[in-house]
């Protein structure tokens, strides 16, 4: 926290010495280490410890003021002075009795101060007249008799002791962040768009322009966006945001972080190598109203996969009750994902966050997996803008292929999914043979695969389609965004081969797509847990979502070609064992394939 | 550790002060905080810093003989006095430049000692004459000329540094722990069996027995098995290990820890609510060749999603190497289930992590759900004497209907599905309908539904099958527990309706059994999202896997009572109401409904 800048927190720990069943650790640890702790936390710690009500209350106000006066004196020293530096802020340990007040003790055992007291002090009231009256005396304890008067109400006097309007807790309006929430102003997208003359000739970086648009976006925000990410923004190709802001740092600053560091106590981009600490400051920052985008490495995200289960419970909830007004997306940028661990190998390839997202409530979940830079500015777009979703966006920040231009993938992005006139020849045909992909390396090979098709078979006809919002595959019972079930049999077809090639796991688009008319024909390629430190053209093959093997169960399929296209078949065998070869020889792919581009 | 008992563990820090594009946070505090911290957490922290290599390494040298002095003196102390109190054991902070001896510094940006230092120093060799030059000045600086002969090998003088066998790091066999693993002696599990005289007429809280199992394997394992959870063991009725061995516990100590805190130095059950921690035990415990069981809750079994997929990534890894032997399985109980949260509601009500766990490598990978509380002792004496799995077991610890007795429970697991007999009344007869189940609540509730059916339809001919293994479900081609298509079909028939009740979410089935020849005909019920605090048939009823719910969908697909069985349909609409309308206002379900057992 900016001392200059930001608001503060005083954190209090509540210790009251045992869980459920068991003592807790810090409670029973030496003063001096817990001391130690939250001193080494950064912390200046006050103790408020005993368990006489009285003298208790009258210490804790005691410390409170303290606490908050040094907190104002931080502030004031340094906005006077107008230097950020790093404070040592107040926190409070508590320490009081579990059970505080309660009965001592029931059936000789201890209760008050002891974990006994977590859950129902005594049992069977009902039949035991011994438990009955120490409830009694317990309840008696607390004097309703001067609390109420004889109609039960609170006496007056007490009332009034109750905060009003937005003081009162529950109506704090940060507790309903969504009362605080302005709308971002957004620069028009379009501005960042990659310029292209013809789709998949060229290759680009795919997050770098995010970047640009992200920066712009803080520009225009400053006071309530930011931007999170565990791994750093440069090594997932976000740093122009660094132009606008840097990464927040009041730890010690030394002359070198002033080449490249983009280190500031002013910075709103926050960055720690910690999953779960990032996910909680965005919540928090979405919760009290903000707004914030958040990149991860893909395989890492499931670190927060139970955060994400409860943030997911918690807008599904929000949305059933009344007077929550609406918080901004939780926008997550899930990048250097599977297919693109040239160095990094088999720990670094887990597609699987998306078989969590799809179990929780579709009124809260999105899924978007944009092929190329411009449908990635297309959807970022849309998600920054949207309310109370998790929207989880795939991209990989290596270069890829570039597929459509801004006009396009606003249009295709606005479908969510559909056929790419330029990659299909079955106008005014039935096709074939339907192929469809999602993701960007997927996608690629999709096209790839199609062009070795139609250069062998140049009577064939194949319908090209990509999917960029993944829940349009399900049906519009299922989720908001289903597609129709007349719509999906017109793009799908009722009775055509389906290729689906897919970033995730294989069995995602089965779950999604197994009422459809034509689910029988459809097979899905993807990732299968077989990987290694491999080339992408190896890591394809081994996990037959590569060209080679997606045209060579492609003339499996289609019935014209069974009989005709073993020959096919074998020359693409044998060009998957040169791939590999070669790839193994020289720890890069064949340039011939890797500069592949649509040859149409 | 206790000091008298364990082995011990000397930590070392290496903050050499940068990640890949960032300062580490540690390293950008304090002296004082740093030492703060690391006494705080509990060790005795000595600092080891400079860039000098020569004084460096004296200094740690001296360093490591002060540590290892101490931990000895620690052990011995303890050792001689017979107290296991808790120790300050040392640790070692060694801050060194990142990049230390390369070069300092390349195109006028800080190297050595900073970020930049993380991956490729220098770039484009071939074509920059300086880089090229700035490369062989650092790594003739490393003096090759003298560690190496004309031919190129290492001096046998240097060469004669290198420890021999086992001190050799990689051949250490704490770090290939299958060489030290020895099988588990284990009790007869049939001696912990619940008498049943009956199938499906009592119940039981379905983990207490298992607890005396582990207390029993415990006893016989005193030096090789431990028992880890994040929630209390009581909390999840395995307490009755705690006559065998208590909870570790090395903190302080009070008098009333010992009515029923069940802590002990000594102890070997390993409890801490932090879930990623207990794992980490686990995982080490387990790679250095020995066993564990671990239990947690189901909702938060979430937190160590990413420790599961690593793991399960190791271990597939592991089986390809031939020199690794075989470890221990990593048993992982998951219990207080989603679908008897009747006091924490929606946040502990999820089933999601079987999602991720089909994910992984089929080689790897067990799931069991265990129905009732012989079947549970059959999975588990199973898993604990397997290796290099990850046997998943589900199955909540409240009390639940009993349905098989010990020699029934035992084929039916082995088999791992199959119909149970007495509850199927199809036998010489094409059923009407294949009722299955998998879990606990699910499958009372598929019998409770079975009984209404037949009860209103006396002609009617149902098959009831029971899931315990769910890989039975998938092809063999996939999991090698998969039945074949021809057993799979003979059960589950090829044309007739099949209502499957999951414990999951539903999708989890259909992405098993999507390729097997009657999946058009099953339809599948499981959690849904829906919950909040209710009753077990509420919640049941409201994710529509309740006994109404499954006889009303099952008139809709049995052809012979589509046209006559609306009236019962009613019936059962208006009893579903008049259950939920009593558990809303007495807040415990229907005794009739809830204390229903087998009628025939």
């Amino acid at each position: 926290l900016n001392p200059i800048r930001d608001g503060a927190v005083l954190p209090i720990l509540h210790l009251n010495g045992y869980k459920i069943n068991n003592p807790a650790i810090l409670a029973r640890i030496s003063h001096e280490e817990l001391k130690s702790l939250f001193e080494g936390y950064g912390w200046t710690p006050y103790f408020v410890e005993g368990s006489d009500p009285d003298t208790m209350h009258q210490v804790m106000a005691a410390t409170l003021e303290t606490c908050i006066n040094e907190i104002q004196s931080i502030q004031h020293t340094a906005r006077t002075n107008n230097i950020p530096a790093r404070a040592r802020w107040p926190m409070i340990v508590l320490r009081s009795p579990k059970g505080w007040s309660g009965p001592k003790e029931v059936d000789g055992h201890k209760v008050e101060g002891f974990w006994r007291a977590h859950q129902v002090p005594m049992s069977n009231i009902k039949d035991n007249p011994a438990h009955l009256e120490k409830l009694e005396t317990w309840l008696r304890s607390y004097q309703p008799e001067v609390l109420f008067d004889d109609t039960g109400k609170l006496q007056p006097a007490l009332k009034a002791l109750m905060p009003k309007g937005n003081r009162r807790m529950s109506a704090n309006p940060h507790a309903n962040g969504g009362l605080l929430r302005k709308a971002l102003r957004m620069p028009d997208y379009h501005a960042y768009a990659l310029a292209l003359e013809a789709p998949a000739k060229v290759t680009a970086p795919n997050t770098k322009p995010l970047g640009k648009f992200l920066r712009d976006v803080m520009r225009q925000n400053m006071h309530n966006f930011r931007v999170f990410g565990p791994d750093e923004n440069s090594s997932n190709k976000l740093d122009d945001i660094y132009e606008v802001s840097k990464k927040t740092w009041l730890a010690d600053y030394l002359p070198e972080d002033a080449d490249g560091g983009e280190l500031s106590p002013d910075g709103r981009v926050m960055e720690m190598l910690s999953e779960h600490t990032v996910e909680g400051w965005l919540e928090g920052y979405l919760l009290t109203g903000r707004h914030g985008f958040f990149s991860t490495y893909e395989s890492f995200v499931h670190v927060i996969v139970s955060m994400f289960n409860q943030h997911a419970k918690w807008l599904a909830m929000s949305k059933e009750v009344p007077w929550r007004a609406p918080i901004s997306s939780l926008n997550l940028l899930i990048t250097s994902t599977v297919w693109r661990q040239d160095h990094n190998g088999f720990t670094h390839q887990d597609p699987g966050f998306l078989d969590i997202v799809v179990n929780k409530s579709p009124e809260v979940t999105r899924i978007y997996l944009p092929p190329d830079v411009n449908c990635l500015l297309s959807v970022a777009n849309h998600c920054l803008s949207s309310t109370d979703y998790i929207n989880v966006i795939v991209c990989d920040k290596q270069k890829h292929l570039q597929y459509l231009d801004i006009e396009s993938a606003v249009e295709h992005c606005t479908k969510g999914l559909g056929m790419w006139d330029w990659a299909c020849n079955d106008a005014g045909h039935e096709p074939d043979l339907v192929m469809a992909c999602a993701g960007d390396i997927p996608t690629k090979e999709a096209l790839a695969a199609t062009a070795i098709l139609r250069e062998h078979f140049p009577e064939l006809k194949i319908r090209f389609i990509n999917v960029v919002d993944l829940y349009k595959l399900t049906p519009k019972t299922e989720h908001p965004h289903g597609l129709s079930d007349r719509d999906f049999d017109s793009l799908f077809t009722t009775n055509k081969p389906i290729l689906f090639n897919f970033h995730g796991y294989p069995y995602l688009i089965h779950r999604l797509t197994y009422r459809r008319t034509n689910h029988d024909n459809l097979h899905v390629r993807g990732y299968k847990e077989k990987g290694s430190i491999n080339t992408p053209l190896e890591l394809a093959i081994q996990n037959e979502i590569d060209r080679f093997s997606l045209a060579i169960d492609a003339i499996n399929r289609i019935p014209s070609l069974q009989a005709i296209g073993g020959h096919v078949q074998e020359k693409l065998r044998n060009r998957q064992i040169e791939c590999c070869n070669y790839a193994y020889e020289h720890g890069v792919d064949m340039p011939e394939e890797d500069d592949w581009t649509w040859p149409f």
